[in-house]
């Protein structure tokens, strides 16, 4: 029992019958998050990192750009996440337009335009990045306890900085990113998701200018897609004894 | 090579070396859902089973709720799904209301409250289910081919009723859904979803009305408490020879 999850007896039906086993549930909850006041939006978490989570989802959602922009966030118990941060307006910064098909389907610029500012350059050695792997399998307990919640580390200078868990993949992003913008983390590193690649994830670490990212599963054609546009290194179904890498192998030496 | 994948070659780094190796890629592609030519919202979909998406994405929001409200479907390849239907506005119906915290987070009404109507009651046997089981992780070959779709499917009368496959987890949830109101499948039966149950993953299948929901993997503490509100067998871990029931056995016999 922690402040991240509960214990629940469930019944167990096997091919010998039935029994109650405890199990360890992962502890989802709604958060609002505010910037200087204003709401921005909610979302489903698991309560921890989560002026991580504030930050670096406003930065998914286009409204923080830069480290230097992030004043103070206050997360209030009763469920907000209240950011204050020296922006012009609290409107997403030309992140988010309409889609061409008509609709209010919100597509980033990136996407369309394939515009990415450069990745901050490095390379790591494949043993550097097999040590990363292993790291985070070892210190994902809550994933192995709930199997309810995806991690997501960045390893830079040789370790792993910052290592999140979240109910929600594309949160457990946010809160790296959100480390990076509040100074926890470096730019310049590889990342390692337990979740899947689809676009929003590749493209707002393209966004952050992350040369390296790594998932332990797939990738979609998206994700690929914005990888490509950006010059990012993706590799997919990383292990300690493999990496399958869609896109820009030459970031990985030896 | 279909139309909802797509061959990359990639590098594999292992310990012996490097390779090249060709490998399926799920696509992603951007649809806007529109009630009534009016837009309401837009998701990244794997492209097929558009038509159920639609209804079931627009069930999910709150716009449609019963089969007799859906009139025609047509889906443009463009990235548009055109929806029509006799409802009096394109307001969502009373589920979406503002959370107690203060923000816009939208929380649907049922979670605050509590009150759902009674579910479709049914029971299966055990071996009924294992049968349901075993037959979707037949059918799911996408899932295998790509990594990069959760699967769900309907089970009723013996047999599986509807499967679909998504790059989200909560899409796959919308097609079956969206399939129930274009009659193509009973609400009386067993839902089986490769993903995890979030709360917002049990608040639509409760809504619907769906008994049983069963998941391959795990469920979050909202889930859980939305499954015990709503009274609906919820099941996680279901494998073949196993599954490991959090709420209302009562339903499963044998």
């Amino acid at each position: 029992m922690s402040n991240v999850t509960l214990s629940h007896v469930t019944t167990v039906i096997t091919t010998h019958g039935r029994h109650q086993q405890e199990e360890q549930v992962a502890i989802e909850t709604p958060y609002t998050v505010a910037l200087n006041d204003e709401p921005i939006g909610a979302s489903m978490v698991l309560p921890i990192g989560l002026a991580e989570f504030g930050v670096g989802f406003l930065f998914g959602q286009g409204y923080i750009r830069k480290p230097e922009e992030v004043r103070e966030v206050i997360v209030c118990p009763e469920g907000r996440i209240a950011v204050y941060a020296d922006v012009v307006s609290t409107q997403p910064k030309e992140v988010i337009i309409t889609s061409g098909c008509g609709g209010t389907g919100k597509i980033p610029r990136e996407m369309l335009e394939g515009a990415f500012d450069p990745l901050q350059e490095c390379t790591f050695t494949i043993d550097e990045l097999r040590a990363f792997i292993t790291r985070v399998q070892q210190i994902s307990t809550l994933g192995r306890e709930t199997h309810c919640v995806h991690g997501c580390g960045l390893w830079a200078d040789g370790g792993v900085r910052v290592y999140y868990e979240d109910v929600g993949r594309h949160n457990a992003v946010d809160k790296v990113l959100g480390a990076i913008l509040l100074g926890k983390a470096p730019v310049r590193g590889a990342i390692y998701t337990t979740g899947r690649l689809t676009s929003d994830m590749v493209l707002k670490c393209a966004r952050m200018g992350i040369p390296i990212v790594l998932s332990r599963t797939a990738t979609s054609s998206l994700g690929l897609a914005i990888a490509r546009q950006a010059g990012m290194t993706l590799g997919a179904y990383a292990r300690a004894d493999r990496l399958n890498v869609f896109n820009a192998p030459e970031r990985i030496i030896g």
